[in-house]
């Protein structure tokens, strides 16, 4: 069961929840807590905790599968399901803080950091768009060898293929979140796209981080899929190597170290304008596991509230690229292609080093496993829009 | 003239203007725009842009003195202004940059982007609070020498004075504002105190910027000053010293040339426990000037936007420490103690490297000028409360 917001005819859009190929139509069915539900976001009824949607979802399992209430889900219209306060992105993969560090830095790839601290920064709000919009090539400072900067379209769009977490109930300012605790404050999960344009970023990002390399837009699909359906697929957190350090205390707990991770398949597909006027399906490019981020998502939430950080209902936190050991799991174009220099070969016989215009990327995930149902997170899909930078260029 | 969301007696918080030592209601004034002005929060009313705000600055020229809703200040309590969706926070004082620059890359103070692009990260928008809410000291990572970090209170928190530009109008997604109509998308100035705990910095910092060590909290002032009000302080922007590079065609305007800065005097005092109780008045520690940053909020909004990233009305953008050239105008005490190194010697005889429990600090600004009416921001204060982790120890 997946949680969403929906829209079907002319009526008001309200909180419905997938189950099979079906949406609940909660305000309908009369569901505990409607007159929250009965809304075009879910943040009010996020803000009442696990144990309200741990209800909703106890109540929705007896619920037949002829009710009146349950719509086709083809039938309805997503919308953006959550008002999204704060975004925080992580960088919760070794695999790509790694690469990407090799990259930007070849002589100091991971930095001390990285093993005691789950890295972070924030994000830009107000640019979240749902699975579906397009998303216009940004334009910013670009700069090359000795020459001076100039203003021009970005060259090296990327997307990062990532999972986030909704929060449900949030925590209030100057009040920690033990990590024993740190799960109930979670809603579900999505899809996450953090487009990333990797020339604006490489001028800019230093010393304060990513500013308007990522600013410009950042995805999400329209299924939230809550911790509940996925425990089947709960797995121990990533193994740290032999002379890794154990987390700090305060983001150590036996239970998040023995069921804390996921075991959620991700994918990032493109599809290219020719392959769409000629009928070639999308082409996978990226194939990762959430179960190989260092940091569970219950330590991002310790953290991030360590200092007394409030999260409010409807907070998005978000992974980070989720990159694994193999290049075919890197979750970015940049690690993909290793900065451009092993550009893709797709089935139309074009090649991309990073994005083009009309490229449209879909990510996917899931989680199967022989004797339980499968999971699905549905899609996160954006088509790159040509530049429109509106202003004298240099 | 400044505004403000009041409370009086029992009656609902709305809008209202300064006048002298008085808070024009608007709403009982039956000002233009009084229904979105009758509201808790003045988001609805800056998102009409500036044409809407200069109407009622004009109308309110009008008002008698002796108007029934001419209040005296004192009476009304002033509430949180806006709601602020997304925070961004500039880095826009080049001695600050520099000064702060050489404490943590003393090889390499000034990075080469910093006189191309108006540096900027996101902030947090959850953890903003108005003037005289008290302040939590957080715990976080700290780390010495050699030793692994451990989780702790910081022991280096910091003030940074800065000042903030409210966002009126606000621009679409994918959507640049050109440098020329950028003021029309500025509401009005307020001061902020962008509390960091500089242990927690230093360790957390690199490669995405500040996170934990600024997120716990922000404080604003509850007066928002129209640029209207500011008219006549308005100077030429920073005069780049010889061989610096013109800002790119896309952050560059006559006008913004000519008076696209502001004569604001801002400054920061410290009170501590013990001149409280023994009646001594507050000490000033930081003075400086906004006409010192190396930015105009024209060149930062219209950079912000400039990949396309929307900015909505009530969205903040500040400064970044105000700095100035000499030792008394640094707008921290990193910078004003350069790192401890030089405590200061209060008038109580206590010396402060940086902030201890029970210190207040005050932020003041004002423009002053012979022949002109004096325009006063009023205070930021904020106290420091001790550190309450609510989770085990390192």
């Amino acid at each position: 069961m997946t949680w969403c917001v929906f829209r079907l005819g002319g009526a008001r859009a309200r909180a419905g929840l997938r189950i099979g190929d079906s949406v609940l139509d909660l305000t309908a069915a009369r569901a505990p807590y409607s007159d929250v539900l009965n809304m075009s976001s879910l943040n009010a009824f996020m803000a009442l905790g696990r144990v309200a949607s741990h209800e909703v979802l106890d109540w929705a399992r007896n619920v037949p599968a002829d009710h009146p209430a349950m719509i086709p889900a083809a039938d309805v219209t997503l919308e953006m399901p959550v008002t999204v306060g704060d975004y925080t992105d992580f960088y919760a993969s070794i695999y790509h803080a790694t690469n990407v560090g090799s990259m930007f830095r070849p002589d100091n790839p991971l930095l001390p950091n990285y093993k005691y601290v789950p890295i972070a920064y924030h994000g830009r709000a107000s640019s979240i768009v749902p699975s579906g919009t397009p998303v216009r090539r940004p334009c910013g400072q670009l700069q090359d060898g000795d020459a001076p900067p100039r203003y021009a379209p970005s060259r090296l769009l990327d997307y990062e293929l990532e999972l986030g977490a909704f929060i449900g109930a949030g925590n209030r300012l100057g009040e920690p979140v033990p990590i024993a605790e740190a799960e109930q404050h979670i809603f579900g999960l999505c899809l996450v796209n953090d487009w990333s344009a990797r020339d604006i970023q490489r001028w800019e990002y230093q010393p304060l981080g990513p500013f308007l390399a990522k600013n410009f837009a950042t995805s999400i699909s329209r299924w939230i899929v809550p911790l509940e359906t996925l425990e089947p697929f709960r797995v121990p957190a990533f193994t740290r190597p032999e002379g890794d350090p154990q987390p700090l205390p305060y983001l150590r707990s036996e239970d998040d170290q023995r069921r804390g991770a996921f075991d959620i398949t991700v994918e990032a597909w493109i599809e290219t304008e020719a392959m769409r006027s000629r009928g070639i399906e999308p082409f996978l490019v990226s194939r990762g596991n959430v179960r190989d981020m260092y940091w569970t998502f219950a330590q991002m939430m310790t953290h991030h509230a360590c200092g007394g950080c409030n999260l409010r209902p409807g907070d998005l936190i978000a992974s980070g690229t989720v990159s694994g050991a193999e290049r075919e799991s890197a979750g970015c174009l940049l690690e993909r292609t290793w900065r451009g220099a092993q550009p893709l070969e797709l089935p139309s016989g074009e090649t991309r080093r990073f994005l083009e215009d009309g490229d449209e990327v879909i990510l996917r995930g899931y989680c199967e496993r022989e004797t339980v149902s499968r999971v699905d997170f549905g899609e996160c899909r954006g088509r790159v829009l040509p530049a429109r930078c509106g202003m004298k260029s240099a």
